[in-house]
């Protein structure tokens, strides 16, 4: 069911009924761009991670919200899917008005796949956050009082003096004629309109109404009502204060739905969900937390059940017979034996079958990327002997190894394969990596025999004139740095010290050798800090959204899902689950020639320069396809 | 006649013969947001508002481009008008992956007017910057070279070592069985992908020829196809290099245009065009200098003869006649009495007529400001007892004083309303205007009542405890200052003192006396730096766009119209024209109760807060309808 600002409100109690009764829900979401700067490394702990995206991808829009809730269907013994693919648009006033950033390649992906961006800008449902909703309300609250009250007035300029009160007599005639309830005064600019108004409310004070009227396209023209008795005036502003709050309602809008599924606390599927995850708490619920344990926690109390179905096909008994992971390969994979795909329906009009093959609009792919948890779930039943198709609980022993692991694409030999939100995470030793400094003139082929002494490598290049070199053969790390030491053409680094002369101060932490920082994690899972989610983001806002978070207690949100008192408490989960190597990464290739990339770590590029960008050195996230 | 990338190659031509036998040129633009962070003050110098502007829009899109050219119907002695409105989108690949910011209701505002965003991204044409295409054009030649060269080989893990044997297997008895030409291989990732063309290159060498295939839904396949002869690999090399330069051109695209419009040196003509102007260099030729005067020497030498019809409409006959300058509301005024519309047609499908009302489409908006320029041109003639309708010369002297001068909205009581591309600007004095920190629960009212002693004022609002306050009687400026000292709820400081304070360094020459500007500017014209385009830009990128400049001399550009050698050398006409005090402003309102705005000067804001902000504080620009 696609659902716009125009069949929103009817959609509604249509999404609440379907949460409720959903066996688990699955989402995806689509953005206007991946990610801005620099791309995260193959040798990023998973805190590195995160914070390479978060400050990568904040400013992009999301734009559309795939909602695929799945409930059993008891007499038919099958599931039942409920769809919803909302087009999202923040359009400002009365909420606020955003900037935002798009990267042209993203645009151009959704384009081919046919969104449409007509749509999504003239009918997309509004959002916003938790704390500017509790802000605005304020603010129209307080506005709302002034009403009644006289406003300054401003000298009326000579030159505008005629037309002024040409005006003047012409509202004066309308209202001796008695002929007409209404008239329009057209051709004005704000300033005149700012004169016309005070002036046509001091010389006829409750006679007339006066307003800015906005049209369809946007000219803005003022209306003169005659007022018949005093309740128009009354009604007036009564009326006028009711629409303003049914648009700050429309405003609020998308948010009301992410905050309805987390309460919900369903199982909440996706597939490579990272980023979903991300945007949605970033857009509806506040700002992400520049820390990663808070972002854990913020993510585990909104969403205290995930499932990442690129995960779970990364694992056994799936990753051998998984080729891509890629969500229609992975559906084609798992249509085929040994698995099977599950019967699952929709009522007329109220979800999606596999006919309507709509892949990249995110409501198809949340239908898919169920179809998908369900296939692997039953394959796991199967396997234990069980011939379920129904997902009963998230308590369920076959889902535990997957549950709250969120898949990341594209580390080093895949080591470091997820973050875990209700634990710590292992974290993979780098005293075999270096950073190598190099002739600009030097390609792979130098650097590998640079390293032949020592076994393989793997080579992650930064940029023309230096990379990341990891050792196969890990005990030949004091070998190669005593050896290396003093070659004049190179510099080697190690790894460990390199972060900590680069990383920013705020991002210390992730420069601490494995060792400390597992035991970090293990204090932290000793010592959860339950923080509500406002509490959360009144120390944690982002510098990129300048946020301000208002200093006193939010006001009721009544009007929203969104529950702000009592703050939940949950149980930090911390099963830390087994740690998988997964597939062996290919090792980004260096271009040959003058042509290669100028990308340097933690820059914000706004111009990518390479043209050879797309098939070589774009980003982890794209060309590898691992983002889908 | 709308221009997309399917027909921009046939319209090239069309364009360039528009463009030669045109007497002027129009030009019009839509970007996807007018500014971001702080907006323009009433108080700016040309300077600081070229600087704000210049911070607050460069990361914005242009993504639609009206160039209407009118030249003389000599038998029938009246214009004609070819318009073409090209749609406009950069969508990376060849060209650079371009991460560009949007505002929502810029975007609201377009499509409301009927833009096309399906189209845009669609069909849009590309553009780039001439350093951009001289770095790209350098890659694509050193990358062509490597093509005959050998790839270095990776390793192919275990788990895709049966998947990758099938496939040989496949391809060796496509090839035995000899009934198909090619063969396509689908469901790999872009390692898997890697892998195989790899392994395939080296087990079946000239007898194939293995491509990455990328359909019309981006799905990427790889397809294998048998080599008959060997002319094949032959002919497969050329023309793979061939397409690469189509392409290629492809993506300078409608550069070439605006490169074109520049070299003709005609007039150029459009409506309240500063952010057009500055938007055209800036997508077009390379990044705006933050440098002032930098960027009046580019622009003056990039387009010798501007007009801007908003400024003409500002002074005199004009002015008192013209009750809004908002372009519709221009056109209005022009069609009667005392001015009259000329007669303007088009051949069939050419140019627009009035009839089209496409307002806010770019190549109509620019076919209006030519009817616009065109009728107050012949009232001026008429004036002077001239019946002609033709403008014949750029060196006419009905012209003259508004030739190169460009319209700034909004300055107070509009007493700096231009910047002067050929000469300095009068800077009008500042020491009647004061910065005022006060109370956080103080109104309008208690500022206007604190400074009633001294006269009337203009209040500016900053934020929600501070403002600029400017006297109307001048002379009491050091009285205040006296009076107001030791005020326990206020802190005055004066105008120049608080910007010394709070200036960056690069804007600090901002602060110097109007009187020490004037200087300076004297200074300027007696010495104009004469540098080309390309010499501004190796010193002046902005940090913004964090453009690498090439730092060797460019390659040709023999397929542009650029010129990049010899560096044009033209005289910098330093006529500084009649200073005209044109409308008096309105002062910004502060917003009564909690709801005030939180815009802080020089700060860039992601969200605006206050759903006040379209009818009261947002922006000089868009409410002031000045944009227009």
């Amino acid at each position: 069911m696609e659902v716009i600002r125009k069949n929103f409100k009817e959609a509604l109690p249509l999404v609440a009924a379907s949460v409720k009764k959903a066996d688990f829900l699955v989402i995806d979401t689509e953005f206007t761009g991946i990610i801005n700067g620099r791309d995260v490394s193959m040798f990023d702990t998973p805190e590195e991670y995160y914070k390479c995206t978060q400050r990568g991808s904040s400013e992009f829009l999301l734009i559309q919200f795939g909602l695929c809730a799945f409930h059993w269907n008891h007499k038919e013994k099958h599931y039942m899917n409920d769809a919803y693919n909302f087009y999202l648009f923040p359009r400002g006033s009365p909420g606020p008005d955003r900037m935002f950033m798009c990267q042209s390649s993203s645009l151009d992906f959704l384009a081919s796949q046919g969104f449409d961006f007509n749509k999504l800008i003239k009918d997309g449902i509004s959002y916003m956050t938790v704390p500017i909703e509790c802000k605005l309300r304020e603010n129209l609250t307080e506005r709302q009082k002034t009403y009644s009250k006289g406003k300054d007035s401003i000298k009326v300029p000579d030159e505008h003096k005629a037309y002024v009160e040409d005006i003047c007599n012409q509202v004066h005639q309308f209202l001796e004629e008695g002929q007409l309830d209404e008239m329009e005064i057209d051709k004005c600019n704000s300033f005149v309109r700012l004169l016309l108004f005070q002036e046509l409310r001091a010389r006829f004070k409750d006679k007339i109404l006066v307003e800015t009227k906005i049209l369809e396209n946007k000219n803005r023209l003022l209306n003169v009502k005659r007022v018949k008795s005093q309740d128009d005036l009354k009604n007036h502003d009564a009326l006028k204060k009711e629409r303003e709050w049914e648009d700050f309602e429309d405003a609020v809008g998308f948010s009301k739905v992410a905050r309805m599924i987390s309460e919900s606390e369903k199982l909440v599927v996706g597939h490579n969900m990272l980023l979903d995850v991300m945007h949605t708490l970033n857009h509806f619920f506040q700002p992400l937390p520049a820390e990663y344990t808070q972002f854990k926690e913020f993510t585990h109390c909104m969403f205290p059940h995930i499932l990442d179905t690129k995960y779970m096909s990364s694992l056994p008994p799936f990753k051998d017979k998984v080729n891509s992971s890629i969500l229609k390969h992975l559906l084609a994979t798992l249509s085929a034996a040994p698995f099977s795909l599950p019967k699952v329906v929709s009522d007329e009009g109220r979800g999606y079958s596999q006919l309507h093959e709509k892949h990249h609009e995110a409501g198809y792919d949340a239908y898919v990327t169920g179809l998908c948890f369900l296939a692997m779930h039953s394959h796991l039943a199967n396997m234990r002997g069980d011939d379920t198709t129904r997902f009963l609980s998230i308590t369920s022993p076959l889902i535990k190894p997957f549950l709250n692991k969120v898949f990341l694409s594209r580390t080093a030999h895949q080591d470091s394969p997820f973050i875990n939100l209700a634990g710590p995470e292992p974290l993979p030793p780098r005293d075999h990596v270096f950073h190598l400094a190099f002739p600009r003139e030097w390609q792979r082929n130098e650097i590998t025999q640079l390293f032949s002494p020592f076994g393989p490598i793997t080579v992650q290049f930064i940029d023309d004139t230096s990379a990341f070199v990891a050792l196969a053969r890990r005990e030949q790390a004091t070998s190669v740095s005593k050896a290396l030491a003093k070659h004049s053409k190179i510099t080697l680094t190690s790894y460990y010290k390199y972060k900590k002369i680069n990383d920013t101060p705020s991002s210390k932490t992730a420069t601490k050798t494995a060792e400390a920082a597992n035991n970090d994690c293990k204090k932290t899972e000793k010592t959860p800090v339950r923080t509500s989610a406002l509490q959360i983001n009144a120390t944690a806002t982002t510098p990129v959204n300048k946020v301000i978070i208002p200093e006193k207690v939010p006001r009721d949100l009544s009007n929203s899902v969104f529950p702000i008192t009592p703050p939940r408490k949950r149980t930090f989960s911390t099963s830390s689950g087994g740690f998988e190597v997964n597939e062996l990464e290919s090792p980004t290739k260096k271009l040959k020639g003058a042509s290669e990339t100028k990308k340097r770590i933690d820059e914000k590029i706004i111009d990518r320069f390479d043209s050879e960008a797309k098939p070589a050195c774009v980003t982890v996230f794209k060309d590898d396809d691992c983002w889908d």
